[in-house]
């Protein structure tokens, strides 16, 4: 295992160490129970956004801490869930009188604890809501998940429910602001070579030289199935279509509902991608693979849009929702109303998404 | 060889179509011969500032064109200089009326072209001058380089010109800041793995699993040494030693003397860091690092300027000068003034490098 870390256990502490140095303008780092915070938390009248997850995803989700995105971030070792005793800290840290919203990616310990976190703070009066985010097209259920796995859509709900929090919205307002967004959001990916997690010390899977894994979770999950590596043409156009001919999706999600004071079953529908709809388009590295790449894809991505009578109203293009150095990608289109591209557009500054500010 | 691309001879075509594509409202691309230049060019009265080099290294140079950076980037092949036909078309297109500024990367093709560029530019009444770039303080003559290679200063160059040039810098007086960045700067590098030039299809170079290359050059060539593998603290600390404890290095680099009319010898200095300094502290992924190790070297980093009497008043932390899927890092400390550090706050609006707008 080549890595320029120390000792694997220490990887995600010392990580966050030099990240809480280099960033000291934008975030604090509270180490036990572990979690990275805006500088200027809390600040008062605003809903607090809170996301966390297995590290491994950099800058997903510690990177997205700042203003216009995260209140805070909460890193469980690589590619493992965070505690709730770590978002129940951030909570009490960050709330500013308004309740605590958080953002939750669809993998059973990350459902567990987030909801575990929420009952919680309530229990200690704070307000807090979960929304879950599930948009991978690639497999219904998976090895960490049931239901579709939560991955690029994170990034994008992070951003637009971050400025909506700066703008003011209240928390159930932001609640469906986020559900709206995941339902709107669809992604897939793909891998030509697998990660090795420090702890483990190899790759996670093995993938022959002439193999990809298409439909590839972000801890190197098995997708879809495995096919021989094609051209990049091929891949970005078989991504897209996949996420474009996806049809309505139905599930059953727990949310808590405020006036019942209880956890309710809710059913949603992501409803498909339709000709003449407006998108935000993000074409994601996973880490390993070659900033020149990805415009690659983006060429057949805008080419298949065009085909298909989607308007690429915005643009995200590169590393922001990693599994360590795994070469491979990820395609995510959001249906934009202008709602969404206005808040998209609002000013960021987080480490690892910043403009505007 | 597993890359997201096409065919090899595609690779640059295709990613700076769908550079293009993505990042409509920045830049435009022109094609045979080969540049690209911001959306709004040419800016009347205001010094362009042309760069170029080798693709392979994204984001540099293309994805540093925009307001506040680059006025245009010349993108050779794979690791390859552009040729002069390219820096001639380009300075043409984005000539504002107050001539064009040059940063060149010391490497023998690319201070030839660029020379060459600025010649023929000159010939047609354009003004036009070159600045070296030659930071790396690994090695002293390197395979494609006499003298030092231009690495990390070369963004932290077109970042503060840009800004310079923004502010309303004159040619001289930009000419004069591009030097004054690059004598104050120092990188040095590590590999631990090879990248594959997709023309190639075979790693640059091999190395065991259990070795580094310390010193390396960004497309692959031999650094000081090869060495056994080890913790990120005593690499990161090995590479800010070497770029602290570099003496004063002078170099004669030929330059083009506007009242004179002729190209002349230039004898230059960088003065080592000293105690008390202020510094910009650049940790760069070579592009295939997980982005959770870079703070990691930054800690280290960090604790050794703290321990030498080095304030670190700036940090860039990220994959901005890469080679391909190369695993490894490099350091770059450049000393800061007052005026360096206010041009490197200004806003910046480029695919690769945005805040303030």
């Amino acid at each position: 295992m080549k890595k320029l870390i120390n000792h694997p256990e220490d990887v995600v502490r010392e990580s966050l160490e030099g990240f809480s140095l280099a960033y000291a303008d934008l975030v604090k780092v509270h180490f036990d129970p572990t979690f990275v915070y805006r500088a200027d938390a809390p600040v008062s009248g605003k809903v607090a956004l809170i996301s966390g997850g297995g590290s491994g995803h950099e800058p997903m989700h510690t990177g997205y801490v700042g203003r216009g995105m995260l209140s805070a971030a909460c890193p469980g070792a690589i590619f493992t869930s965070p505690t709730p005793d770590q978002m129940l800290e951030a909570a009490r840290t960050v709330d500013g009188g308004q309740g605590v919203l958080f953002i939750v990616k669809n993998y059973s310990g990350d459902v567990m604890n987030f909801s575990m976190a929420a009952d919680l703070a309530r229990s200690e009066g704070l307000r807090a809501l979960n929304i879950l985010i599930d948009d991978d097209v690639a497999v219904k259920n998976s090895l960490y998940t049931q239901g579709r796995r939560g991955v690029g859509a994170t990034v994008l709900a992070e951003k637009i429910c971050g400025a909506a929090a700066e703008r003011g919205y209240d928390l159930p307002r932001l609640a469906d602001l986020c559900r709206r967004v995941n339902l709107n959001a669809r992604s897939m990916g793909v891998a030509l070579t697998s990660c090795t997690v420090p702890a483990v010390g190899h790759p996670t899977f093995d993938l022959a030289e002439d193999q990809i894994e298409l439909g590839i979770g972000i801890h190197g999950e098995p997708g879809q199935r495995r096919a021989q590596l094609k051209p990049a043409d091929e891949i970005a156009e078989f991504l897209t279509l996949s996420i474009i001919e996806d049809g309505p999706y139905q599930r059953t999600v727990s949310e808590w509902n405020e006036e019942k004071e209880e956890w309710q079953d809710l059913a949603l529908e992501s409803p498909p991608l339709k000709y003449g709809d407006s998108v935000l388009a993000f074409v994601n590295s996973m880490g390993g693979t070659p900033a020149i790449e990805l415009p690659i894809l983006y060429r057949k991505l805008a080419q298949v849009c065009e085909k298909k009578g989607l308007r690429i109203a915005r643009t995200l293009m590169g590393p922001y929702i990693t599994s360590l150095e795994m070469a491979g990608c990820s395609i995510t289109l959001l249906k934009l109303d202008e709602e969404l591209a206005s808040l998209w557009d609002d000013p960021v500054k987080t480490p690892g998404l910043r403009w505007g500010i």
